[in-house]
């Protein structure tokens, strides 16, 4: 069953050059380089609105990655400073939802994808109910 | 619109340890790792089928990742050595399919997901219709 | 035997964000990644020189790494600014040799290290006389 | 200073294939990826005479590395199965140094290089004398 999800006006922009470690033998960035894309546009977005994976660790809680989805539509090249669009997907479920997209040089989409994230505390356990922090977070942001 | 696909036989496994550089600050294989050990899978499953990167190319083709999707489960740790099943996927589409198990050293699931790839020439243009070695390796593998 | 070398006022200074996915299970930087702030600098420092891959590749040449010493000194953690500073090193030789510091936000020297590198064309071929543009480069910023 | 040093016959083979990931766009291993071959290197050694990463944390501490050198002799291709050499060197010095040596299908070496690692308890402090396992070990080993 997929959680119900509203796509918020809760957006950040980051830009990252394509580095060239991050190319294949096709001369194009490997399609796996773009999980670190996603993390550099989530960590951007976390960093803006308090929400980081360090606000979350001084919580208390860790937001492991369920599920990643990657659409590829064209290919970057080393040299190029991609910018990455990150957005927050509200949910009443007990996660965290990104989507990004990536947009070239020439202001052509070249990947947009998807992240969810649910909440352990350091234990390893779970969350069924949100923590605290992420409630007042989500209050402070007006998602409810 | 997603394209009709059916479930083959064609199953490759193959195991792989977990490396020290593959986990992260918390201990487990950071989730953007999981797209090599597809590639892994994938790359064994060519290998036993003759259809990997290198048969590709020496046949004059390419066959670029457009969708990426991971369902992660469980946790890997640092050396684990990890079981990667490799399934094709059949569709009539000018595409590969590949879904993929990654499997822990006790027996359970840790992550499954999916890639689907289309074919380009040397000079980048997408494939239509299927090209002719494709055709003939489907053929010898009775997936028409 | 060792090659004559002069280290110039070339410095380029440039700042890396650590990443998540740049960390191990000890918290820190995994080692073999300051390879790719090392490549960071130098392509910076490229940037700036005009001397970067993209430069070479222009004029019809590669510049493959022969040689690489990394000194570790402290630790660098996620989320990290780092200061990459570049600089370059004068030889008669016909190679680049680049000399890097990674300082971290406190200040403090984390890393040093060095790479050469000697030039190839097109066909692999390793340059025994200095390419005609890299002569001309070395003119222009005083060198000879 | 540079601490005195004796190879031992105590040497590690492992295989290792190469990454399709691990290529760049010049079609050969990135030279930071050779950083990984000696951990994989350094880790089959540990494995054949316990003293591996998890041997050490078992023991109450780490290794982080202090040095790294490689020396790049010829390329290595996407698909190539190379050979990771890896001997360890003995010191009186509290560290552990291994040299590495990978070789392409063909038997030829592409890469030697080294590492050093001190040791340090999970506080982070460094050790001036060698902790009882390691001891414990050279002396198995017939190292003193």
């Amino acid at each position: 069953m997929r959680e119900k999800r509203i796509k918020t006006n809760l957006i950040t922009s980051e830009d990252v050059r394509v580095r060239f470690n991050e190319t294949d033998v096709l001369g194009v960035v490997w399609h796996g380089n773009y999980v670190k894309y996603f993390e550099d546009g989530r960590e951007a977005f976390g960093r803006e609105h308090n929400i980081s994976y360090l606000d979350q660790k001084n919580n208390g809680f860790a937001t492991p990655i369920i599920k990643l989805i990657c659409d590829y539509k064209l290919p970057l090249y080393f040299g190029d400073i991609a910018k990455i669009e990150t957005t927050y997907i509200n949910t009443p479920a007990v996660k965290m939802i990104f989507q990004y997209k990536i947009i070239n040089p020439k202001g052509k989409l070249v990947c947009q994808g998807e992240t969810v994230q649910v909440f352990v505390d350091f234990n390893g356990n779970l969350q069924l109910k949100p923590p605290p922090f992420f409630e007042a977070w989500k209050l402070k942001k007006g998602l409810f």
